[in-house]
């Protein structure tokens, strides 16, 4: 329970009750994810302030302990499950088109002021919940979220088979998207970043090329896609200008809300098409299907884990050694 | 022929060959746009600089006097037509993948240092003659050229039926916009500009509202579109701003090299995608189509003719009074 | 209430509880379709055989008389409304993904065993009611339904403005469709049918051509959609034959379990696709927008009126008299 | 040079002069097509009759040994390449789309009365030879013909990562196809055929399943796309009928004239759409890409070679034995 910057407390919290629809997951593992690390560090993540005690987390795998008898055929108790943290109203003419993850009502687990999924047991609805097939470790399982993240940011990217994609930024997010990337189809996939032992791990990982933009110039040939993980701007800038005739970028890191310097002249050049990539939609199905198949490599970039009562040191971890891609607390562990 | 910012001069130029692809068009009427009043005034069009004298003007109609063997049986000496000038090599994959505005190394008459047409006569390749019908004027035809542009936005804006578009710009290439949006079935089309004549115009051509935002804020509901028609980069911060989640701007007006302060937090939140539009690909039909069947008023935008010797009162005139919308020389009559 | 064929009883039913989220509505106007005349007529539609006593009707408008507490903010008694009648569960993949039309668990009112509309209040869910404008009397409201089956036709064909459509049969659906192909910027639409009359109302509602197939060849030049509204396959297979190069053909009318003769070595020359229509997705709104705007003509294709008592009059009519076009139920008038 | 049915004879025939665009190559393989063995054994393919004698073959590849003066620079003298067959005229509306492979003129080597590339020397224009990175041994290179007929099939199929794909025919096109969809990132590919060996070719070069459907029923999950390609209705038939809401099948293999029995209410239900692949456009790079990451597997294919003089023989093989997939003819080796 995060009461303000850098004050966690553990605290048992009577649950909610178990709705027809819902069911009650007793947590395996949550994935620490940057906007954690934000709210743990300054009480914010961007234009969301902290404003009442709350619990983070929504990177999260476990078991299910009891299920609403809507769900108690298709989620029986025992059954291993990822979970979806973000929700629609599934009422608006956003959620009713499809695209649930702009839901104006929307809310997303961990994101305050909704509770997240650092806890011994959180209770869910039912259509927030995935069924973890037998080639995906439960620990893992809290790793799909991320996938999905990478999954949408692909699609939204509209990544085809034969594509040259560049990602910008070495984190797990665009480590994770060069997998996705490759298991789309494209040929090459040159990551960026400014820390040479994140692009050893995605060269290791997928990347079919790798350049420190620290050190050295890009100099490619025209690439078909960038998609942008590292959340700066500059990364953003000089990869637009990296992309030829028709070609499209996609920004998943997460944005300042501003950005100076925009090449807007390139872009409407060579008429590149500048997307985003918010969360995801639909994605958990296909994240779940290429972690089991083995074309991502989900194990590759978890590098610690941590008890529940060690919950800080796991947010201060991946600040403090730029080695750490991916940590997870495991609660009931 | 243009030897410099203010210095143009009527002179007899030798015309080239007329190959067996060519024809050569006695020119009726040439409009004038926005990057001939620059070259004009500057010398230069964004990073164009005209290094050599060159003849102006892109926005053509004419008549058939000569077509080589490729050519004089689908046009015949006396076809009135409509030129396009931008011509791409046809031969590189950007080309033969239909984005023939895109060819890196594609040309544009009038564009320094190819030449342009206002002339009594021109020799272009056969292909970028389109024959213009009964329902089309030959003056009008000069037209076609700034509506294919409105076309190709409209396009690139994927504007459909039943959307609420929002054109910043109430300029010729704006309210053309308009028109388009509206023949494409958007059901509001709210035009914005800071002159009231300029909007009255937009109103009486197929604007369901206009707003001066120079004395009115835009207040509207969350809109589905947006068509950047003025080339300021504050109409296309702040018009981003009224769209709503999932919609698209395009970006049509010429851009400046950089845009500061672009709302990329909000294009994320809402995953609005940013496309922008360069001349057009496969538009002259469709714009054909449109003025021919009256769903698109060009004469509503025709504001003054000159002869062939006041071209350059002709290149000053817009600049000088805002009420000019589109100006045409009629080289030959 | 439908017993059997050509059994048709009025009767007096308790209506369902009002839940939560559901409203009552005094229905106005329920329009009679073709399906509404084959379960009338036969007992059964396509494959959907009449078990139980069941209440025709699914294009209606009306007035709210009850909300439950979720709906009575945005829908107050005394508010007008049109109500769709096609509804998705709201969870399934199908749904979320946007696609609620095609949801495998899907019911539609007056679908059997789903009771209907033609009644004098229904209660349905807040979602299913859409707002009536002060530009669509409530009569007209019943039509909506059907216009959005056009509307989603026409979106289904990716009908653009420029396009030349070929549209097949004469019906309500025909025309509808013709008049939203005309108002997403087709500037061609050529409507056929084997009925004079209905083609000339087809032509005084925004058809430019009218063929009448029994007695004339088609004779057109390559068109770039085709929407086949009549449910002849002798009018898809010559309608397909109709289309140029990379054109697409859309099935709107009630198909036959199969169909012979399908001209698959055309469509794979020219890579024609061939898509269909059920019901229709998001498409209300649009329908909404459209009418109010006076983009589609609703009233010209209204022939007949019949009071409650007079319904099964109203079922057998369009059948009897092929000059009508669409007939309504005034349950309440 | 085939002179009718069974009648081949070897004669040496003088070549095309060289234009400043062309190149001259001489062929090292050519693969032999369904259609190559259709003229040879009857004179004709569908509907394209043999009239005057005719070199048949158009997968090939080779050296270039001369090149005219614009293509001397980018196709030096000793280049490796493969070409590209089918050829649009460049200049009308459907070439200037994008989609050349169904311009209304257009030509395809090896289809009469155009010839073919079974021979020593062909002349070629520039823009249908692309080069053979090293990775792709020059006999190999003739097999990029009917990879690029897969990938543009995949394409048209709309094919993506996380998709179930059913593959019908287990010949040379349905085994690349399922490789190319793989590539895309289908995770399931199920390919189906009636004979065992060729089935276990397709498990062995990456289908996940496969079925003999002369000895089983499908039983399958909802597919998310059926790529058809054996040209046999019933396979089309059964295939669509194993696809789930919102699918597209797409269909690869020679479709007969017409097809009976077409599901159509089945694909109206689910709104599943179809679509047909014509040779291929822009797919020659991708397939290049592909084969030379080793995502494709060509060599997998290859059972047999035979000399020039075995010609004859060559065409036959894969008619008489069908655990042959793909035969080449070596021309000058």
């Amino acid at each position: 329970m995060l009461h303000g910057p850098e004050d966690l407390r553990i605290e048992r919290v009577p649950l909610p009750p178990l709705g027809p629809g819902d069911v009650l997951v007793a947590v395996d593992a949550v994935g620490v994810c940057g906007s954690d690390m934000h709210y743990f560090a300054d009480g914010r993540n961007g234009g969301n302030v902290l404003k009442r005690p709350t619990v983070l987390g929504h990177e999260a795998s476990g078991v299910v302990t009891a299920a609403g008898p809507a769900q108690s055929t298709r989620l029986p108790v025992g059954t291993r499950v990822a979970i979806e943290p973000a929700i629609g109203c599934g009422d608006c003419p956003t959620c009713r088109s499809g695209r649930y993850n702009l839901c104006p009502a929307g809310t997303c687990l961990g994101s305050p002021p909704t509770g997240g999924t650092i806890a011994e047991h959180v209770v869910v609805p039912g259509r927030a919940v995935h069924r973890l097939p037998d080639e995906i470790g439960t620990e893992l399982g809290a790793l799909i979220e991320p996938l999905a993240v990478a999954v949408w940011a692909v699609r939204r990217a509209e990544v085809r088979f034969g594509h040259r994609v560049l990602v910008t930024g070495a984190g797990p997010i665009g480590i994770l998207v060069a997998q996705v990337a490759r298991a789309a189809g494209a040929t090459d996939v040159v990551v960026t970043d400014v820390n040479d032992d994140r692009l050893a791990k995605a060269s290791a990982l997928g990347a079919t090329a790798t350049v420190n933009t620290a050190t050295r110039q890009l100099g490619l040939p025209p690439m078909d896609r960038l998609v942008e993980c590292s959340g700066h701007p500059g990364a953003l800038r000089q990869g637009i200008q990296a992309l030829g005739p028709g070609a499209r970028a996609t920004v998943v890191g997460q944005a300042p809300p501003t950005v100076d310097g925009l090449p807007l002249a390139y872009l409407q050049r060579w008429e590149i098409d500048l997307s985003t990539a918010f969360r995801y939609a639909h994605a958990f199905p296909a994240a779940i299907a290429l972690a089991a198949s083995g074309r991502v490599d989900l194990a590759g970039i978890l590098t610690g884990r941590f008890p529940l009562d060690h919950t800080a040191t796991a947010l201060r971890a991946p600040g403090q050694d730029p080695r750490h891609l991916k940590v997870v607390i495991r609660p009931t562990t």
